[in-house]
């Protein structure tokens, strides 16, 4: 079985590193063609997406699996209009590949330049959200790259329907349709083939839990654009506008308790605690979202729970918050580059010289200067879409859009020009 | 034994990460006093650096080891003039960290931009040249990461010389001496735990044989930007400048043989061959330089071997070339990704749509129209240094210098807002 697994998945490779090379030269036009085609096929399709899906909704029900998980799950008239919307917007954004930039003169007499180039083939692993699935082909596509699927096996009717779909597009655009391809066993071991096969895959693209993403870490052969926690942080400066800190604070806490840019930890300066711990107590309460917090923070707000050093380290997704009182900026600092997940801070300040230090000293993929942590996320960066949002510093750090699938190769224009 | 490699380099990694947040930060000025402060220290060093060098030397003549071994591990005068001019010119650069770049305003009323940083932790592993020591520590302090160098057993002497003398300049430009260590155990299990400590090191930087750079691809659990082979290209197009073609072909396989951007096969335009090959065989014979044909070629040129296939994978480093005749330059293109290393390939054309779908198409990380592939480095490119060519796509592609040392974090400037 292993070995049939083995030459399933390096035939599947085979054929999409070989079609890479016939995308990345693919006009603009046919591309588009692909994502415009593609969303008029999904509306027309909605009723036979939200039945395919049901079939893995129930087998989902019957394994007992929780409400969260099912919900992720579940294709509704909705999430099938963002899926169109998506895709539509996908194709309104520039085409990268072949872009052409700082083309220098030398004193040689070459000019070197770079062009932007697709990195050929991706290998995407994610859970249950079969909606990725339509997402993650429509960025390949746009930036140029051939793309394996593996979704959850819990999603396997409904991604095998919208591979029907993606297909159809391709075959319509005039595209190979070996360059979306999904993954059809529920075999594990076709992801440890799929991340080792460094001959075909050039990056690996995991969304799903911890435990997940920890396994493919171990164990790839290739590289891996990674989203780990968001422990987020907000630092309330001692020059802070109280209005905006608590606005920001509220909205970045509870306006969504379970996303990643959702904000876990508070860190006040002493010198306005006393001022507005009290005010986003009064808030949090009305909300129901627990404090817990360090000795000095109980001093200003009793009615607490102590928070332990592992509080500090928590991604909670529920409502509950850490906090601590700092004496300088320069704690408050160490303290998130310590304690973060390294994915977004926020410091509230109208002193320009700390908000600049925040900035720069901070070591996480988004940092921001009054504004709120949930502000964090492709579409509002202007990408239009993002395949992921990447916890790593390299490659690509933050939300991963069409540039974080494509590299860039260096061109040299001579005229004949030798080395002396 | 193990455990005591383990705490030692657990305790190397942890200094590195401390002070890489303080080196972040640290201003220009500073940074480049290092630089001109090191370039002098090697100056007045020179006769003492020379005498330690002679050491390893003795060492490796003892052990046996060849001429070419032999050759990279000598410090003299000049290698060390060439250092010393390396670091004048690192000092020269403009300093990339903090650069802001691309803010938008969007239409939530955020501006959002990038700001670049540095990666933070380098671990550079590489074999008996003892120059990369200087150069890799210039590059590392230039662009804000702490550094840890593991040099080949065989160089210790001269490498712990040139740290001493790196930590006499680092006190002197008044930043913490342990933003560059050197590794000094000859035991390999200090390699593994380099690679391995994801928590203290954020990149891998091997320069060495195969076999190194094979077991650290396997066992690391940190990026790696690797350099593997050079098996570069020319095309000679139909379209092709014969007196061009011919100095170009000339100067990038015999300006020098062992060089990793030393032409080692040429693909020929069948419309062009006959006049070509014997004009450049002619050349190539005065320098003893052996062509590989295929049975085409040795139509038009009959002294010469047969190429088998393998000949078409070889990184000869030697004088010997293969080479094949095409029909069409869709063929030769096909070829050159089959074949290639990805490392650097040139067409020799005037013909522009010929020469705009080579540049297009070829999966390499340079790829040039009428230029000798020689050109490809980070000297030649305006990096002003290398610390390496990455023959990856993923993060830096080509010669490495100072930016594909750091990273891009987003950056939000907001007066307040909120997401609604």
């Amino acid at each position: 079985m292993v070995m049939n697994i083995k030459t399933y998945m390096q035939d599947i490779g085979l054929k999409a590193k070989k079609t890479s090379y016939d995308l990345a030269k693919a006009s603009s036009a046919k591309k588009n063609q692909f994502l415009s085609d593609l969303a008029n096929r999904l509306s027309k399709n909605e009723s036979e997406i939200i039945k395919k899906n049901q079939q893995d909704l129930e087998d989902a029900k019957k394994r007992g699996l929780d409400a969260a998980f099912i919900d992720r799950l579940t294709l509704s008239k909705k999430t099938i209009e963002s899926m169109v919307t998506g895709l539509l917007q996908i194709a309104s954004l520039n085409d990268l590949i072949g872009e052409i930039s700082n083309i220098k003169q030398m004193s040689s007499g070459i000019q070197v330049g770079q062009m932007r180039v697709p990195l050929g083939v991706i290998g995407m692993i994610y859970e249950s959200r079969p909606n990725v699935t339509i997402d993650a082909a429509g960025l390949a596509i746009k930036s140029g790259n051939s793309i394996i699927l593996r979704g959850g096996s819990e999603s396997l009717a409904s991604n095998s329907f919208l591979a029907r779909l993606i297909e159809e597009s391709l075959i319509v655009a005039g595209l190979p349709k070996e360059c979306v391809q999904v993954i059809n066993t529920k075999d594990r071991e076709a992801v440890t083939e799929l991340i080792q096969m460094n001959n075909f895959v050039d990056v690996i693209i995991p969304r799903g839990g911890k435990s997940l993403i920890k396994m493919i870490t171990e164990k790839a052969r290739i590289p891996v654009i990674k989203h780990l926690d968001g422990n987020c942080h907000i630092y309330v400066d001692a020059y802070a506008d109280i209005e905006n800190a608590l606005s920001i604070v509220d909205n970045s806490k509870t306006q969504r308790l379970g996303t990643c840019n959702t904000l876990e930890s508070l860190v006040v300066s002493r010198s306005i605690a006393s001022n507005f711990l009290p005010k986003i107590k009064e808030i949090f309460d009305a909300k129901n979202i627990e404090i817990r917090g360090c000795a000095n923070t109980i001093k200003v707000i009793p009615d607490i729970t102590k928070a332990s050093e592992s509080d500090y380290y928590e991604e909670y997704l529920a409502p509950t918050i850490s906090c601590i009182i700092v004496e300088t900026i320069n704690e408050a600092i160490a303290h998130i580059n310590k304690y973060s997940s390294g994915h977004t801070e926020s410091i509230i300040s109208n002193n320009h010289g700390n908000a600049m230090q925040f900035l720069r000293e901070i070591d996480s993929s988004s940092v921001m200067i009054n504004a709120s942590t949930r502000f964090a996320d492709g579409f509002e960066y202007g990408l239009g879409a993002e395949i992921g949002i990447s916890t790593d510093k390299f490659h690509a750090r933050g939300p991963v859009g069409l540039e974080g699938l494509t590299s860039m190769k260096y061109i040299v224009l001579g005229t004949g020009q030798i080395r002396g």
